[in-house]
């Protein structure tokens, strides 16, 4: 059966042994960030209940917020047709999720005329 | 000055030439999916104002819903701190966004009790 029907859960890791995952506020629907799990991240969320990454700038498992107090308590996952990316739904903790201090790393605007970028901007 | 405060575009395109998009109903702030963009892919976005990707399967320029109906009309682009991924929030057209026919491809949810994965089902 393929992976978009199957009831059985057979994700695809990428090249790098990696899924993308998106944070999602369970109560706002705002999304937090955007980051990645190998396949000890993904368990490790699942066993704790609190979002863990792969850092691909350090190269490590990352528990959110274990140094920031940014924790994540994650609600629900979800995973896509492909399975290859999920959302996770969360409660965050502390200022917000990213490490500029921001609820979400997508704070920047990008407008545009038919084109060429005319405004880059926070928002 | 650093990537995710300046205010000028500099976007880190990954070592196949791409960014992560991910697609967010702009009045429900359903996530609908998650896909890739090249730099083409984003200029054709700007361009028209409707959601382009890059097809990693088929390896070409993707006009979301150009044969299925499934348009993306974009009404905003975020981007996150680092400048790696972007968020497109969209009028879905048609039936939904995913090829199955779905309103969203994230239609599984995975849960779990302390570890193992219990249930995988769609919800």
């Amino acid at each position: 059966m393929s992976r978009d029907e199957t009831t059985a859960l057979d994700i695809q890791w990428n090249a790098d042994g990696l899924i993308a995952a998106v944070a999602q506020d369970v109560s706002t629907k705002e999304i937090l960030m955007l980051a990645w799990m190998n396949e000890e991240a993904f368990q490790k969320t699942l066993e704790t209940g609190q979002a863990h990454y792969w850092s691909r700038s350090r190269q490590e498992l990352w528990h959110k917020g274990a140094t920031s107090g940014a924790i994540q308590q994650v609600r629900e996952i979800r995973i896509d047709c492909d399975q290859d990316a999920v959302i996770l739904l969360v409660d965050q903790a502390g200022s917000g999720a990213c490490h500029t201090g921001r609820k979400s790393c997508f704070y920047r605007k990008i407008e545009s005329q038919n084109g060429p970028v005319l405004k880059f901007y926070e928002a």
